[in-house]
């Protein structure tokens, strides 16, 4: 992965000349031309690993798995929130790791943090490095130096059990591979969120992570039949039976601890067969509180698509403006239906009558086709926009039913509000892409000028967001997570006593506090 | 409540002749007649409440809502497993909480157990009363006194959202009294467990209760999405949104929490419409194993009913002849859809298809009717047979479906073996009640003769099927929870670091450790 961006450096996108002009006529900015630094002007804090240090570590995971030259540190120096992006692109790699660590297996993770935790050193958890909440950000706390803790030689699929439609794979499979390995057992995991080219399935279980499809799949924390961790303190294995009473469910208190308590080593998820048939309807819905009541009457029912999501009417407008094709008034939803072949049928026709009755009028598959070919490939936009001058972020929420669209009017709000002024305009569009029967998401694509000083721009508008959301009843992250950036709303989201049970949580498990320091857990 | 027996004394189970004689034949002792004793001459341990203390509680919750009489304490002196019913039928109350509260509200909890915990009196929330794992086992736990926190008058509908299809009930309410204030609303939360006339929906909360109709209407822990917990140490309030990515859910850990870590004093549920049509079909299978494998089939698939159970060959034939019905060979299952009307004949056409292909064959609906109108009663048979010296006692597990068969065989075999003795013999009988995608629940029944000292019996019984449970990969409680039965069993279940981490949770909250001593949380 690029340091400086997302992804693949041969996937960049373009900017051809209509979405140019269509961009800085919306923003009232000028495009301009602003690559990254040269990787060799990047400047990297030095490494304070001492020898003695380098060498326990070594005698852990081997001389070979401890590194702490600068390109490997670079690109464990954080995530790819655009602010990430922003502080790279500009030359500055601070914090780095003082040393990347690259454990073969559980008992050397577990090991390495019985090491880290004696000599007081902090360890950040690193599966795919794909946050965008500063999750993987290699704080060192106050501790003696700070390790990234690289999981991706726990890469294999441990079991599978094709009755019990379950299998165990290692913290650092990442999705692409995961699904290879599933495939040949005829079976898949359906988790796709955006990052799913590079995200590891431990990141998943740490976030709490949803994926596009989780209408039919479900949030990631519920397919997770089984956890193991590795903390400090020894090892702790959660769950295997489907369902139990045996007092409060502890892989849910491992399921979003962002690597705070413990370090996911392997990850027990059930599995779904493949799908044989998918089946594809956008709809048309006159205003998007609409289409935002037509999921609702989806989600509320017996009779689901396996994918649902709708746009609001700006969102809505760029997608075609983007894609070249003539803008439908009002906004857009897209269904995805995906089963066997009968059962699929008989689903979607069932989805058909009621979004009919709900107002929607069809557009046939061809949206959402546009959509699946698209799906992965937002953050690459987002790159080539930086490099323009124009700042591309994301923010996101959810909320019952009730409080949905007055949370969607305040967030929408506070991101204009503190971002229209003299550097130019901003484009706040949203889309519902996660449905549940109390209530769903809200995600928000913020487009506006980088202006003179772009990180204080984007955490001005982003503070303002997350203010609205606390005081409209929306929950800080829906699936980004926590990590640094979140971490000021989090008193308000689970009170003051909510944040001593973690703190015990932590100090049972992690009793040095080495574990990612700085992240999810409010002080005191 | 009857204070020896399950449930309306006006209801109870009368054993006619046939029965009598089948019963007395399979187990191979002779009916006796063994009535419990009369109230008057069972003794309680004098109450240790001291006028100071009577005073400060009296200050909280008013002088008529502390009761220390020996009919009411009589009542709150245990649960309804067939040890507490042996104990009270033979004269034996002890222990019997030293007083009886009947707080009004959430402040009024919090700010007994403010009370409670300085003064170092123990505090046993009790719901229902329905416990049948010694859950509210009025343990002293070497504070000065105990007393029972009765939740009855938190009763309320507090709030009802039939946009997000959510309502926030009063812990106490119990659930006949619940679906009558959400069918005015035209809802349902569809949980039905045996216990339903009595417990209450924070009990099913402490307890991680599960209903009859847990394939369609979930498990209770998956219908929760907001608590209201009184703790020692303030109020914690946890949920809210549908979904959230902001740190571990907390609201997990207070489910199954058993009154340990706090007092459930408010629920928030997600309801569904009340069904407008229910569909009912009995199939035959040609043994157990067959009809386990078509329960899997039906469970991973995308098109399920709402209620599936199938019994062994032993309850099969149980069942029919106490129906006075003749016994098909092999095994049963029991399916009920419900939902809209044409939506259920859907679906249970699909799982009509499913069954035959299973190799089920049909029976049509009466068995399932039968079943529907005895669903409630097996308790009070279960007292009727200990008036007549037979012991008949229910456990439960949960594995994937890979150890399920296994794990029956293992338990039924333990059960057998401590209980074939010179006294009589026993029958053995299960049913798969709760399918998941990844495994489903075991519920044995068992009938033996009582024995010359029928709690040694039991006892001997029961920890030979949970060695059984815990060797086999099963958990020691699907749905009964812990209390002080299967806590023997939890350091096995969680690990020594699971207890930790609970220990460390209870020590935040409840410093003082007040809350129900001796309950769920293993020692160190």
């Amino acid at each position: 992965m690029s340091w400086f961006a997302w992804g693949d450096p041969a996937k960049a996108a373009t900017l051809d000349p209509g979405l140019r002009d269509l961009v800085s006529q919306v923003l009232r900015a000028p495009l301009e031309d602003l690559p990254p630094v040269p990787e060799e002007r990047v400047e990297l804090p030095p490494s304070l690993l001492g020898a003695r240090l380098r060498e326990a570590l070594a005698g852990v995971v081997g001389d070979g798995h401890v590194r702490t030259d600068d390109a490997v540190r670079l690109r464990h120096s954080g995530g790819k929130s655009t602010p990430d992006l922003l502080s790279r692109r500009a030359g500055s790699a601070d914090p780095a790791p003082d040393a990347v660590l690259y454990p073969a297996d559980h008992d050397e993770v577990q090991r390495v943090l019985e090491v880290c935790s004696a000599e007081r050193v902090a360890v950040v958890p690193f599966g795919g490095g794909t946050s965008v909440v500063g999750g993987v950000a290699p704080l060192r706390g106050g501790f003696r130096a700070v390790v990234a803790l690289d999981l991706r030689r726990l890469d294999r699929l441990v079991s599978v059990d094709t009755t019990s439609m379950t299998a165990v794979l290692g913290a650092g499979v990442r999705t692409p591979h995961a699904e290879a390995m599933l495939a040949e057992h005829g079976c898949t995991l359906g988790h796709l969120p955006q990052s799913y080219e590079y995200a590891s399935v431990g990141g998943y279980a740490a976030t709490r992570s949803s994926g596009q499809a989780s209408s039919g799949y479900g949030r990631f924390e519920d397919m997770v039949v089984s956890l193991r961790v590795a903390t400090p303190r020894g090892t702790l294995e959660t769950g295997g039976p489907p369902a139990s009473a045996a007092g409060p469910d502890l892989g849910r208190l491992m399921l979003g601890s962002e690597g705070t308590l413990g370090v996911i080593t392997e990850v027990g998820l059930r599995m779904r067969r493949r799908p044989e048939r998918v089946l594809d309807e956008a709809w048309s819905f006159p205003d998007f509180a609409t289409g935002v009541e037509a999921l609702r009457s989806l989600a509320q029912s017996d009779v689901r698509p396996t994918m649902a999501r709708v746009l609001d009417e700006s969102e809505t407008f760029v997608g075609a403006a983007m894609g070249g094709r003539e803008a439908t008034p009002g906004c857009q939803a897209v269904l995805g239906f995906e089963g066997t072949g009968t059962e699929v049928e008989a689903r979607a026709a069932s989805v058909r009558e009621a979004m009919a009755a709900a107002g929607g009028a069809p557009l046939g598959p061809d949206p959402v086709a546009h959509w699946r070919s698209n799906r992965f490939s937002a953050p690459y936009l987002r790159d080539t926009l930086l490099s323009a001058g124009i700042l591309a972020e994301t923010l996101e929420t959810a909320a019952s039913w009730t409080d949905l669209l007055p949370l969607y009017t305040a967030v929408s709000d506070a991101l204009t509000g503190a971002l229209e002024d003299e550097e130019g305009g901003a484009v706040v569009m949203c889309h519902v892409s996660h449905t549940y029967p109390t209530g769903a998401s809200l995600y928000f694509t913020v487009a506006t000028a980088a202006g003179a000083a772009p990180l204080e721009r984007w955490s001005r508008a982003k503070r303002a967001a997350s203010d609205a959301i606390a005081a409209h009843h929306g929950t800080i992250t829906h699936h980004h997570a926590v990590g640094t950036d979140h971490r000021p709303w989090m008193a308000a989201e689970i009170g003051p006593l909510g944040g001593e049970v973690l703190r015990a949580v932590k100090a049972a498990l992690d009793p040095g506090g080495v574990l990612n320091p700085g992240k999810l857990i409010p002080e005191p």
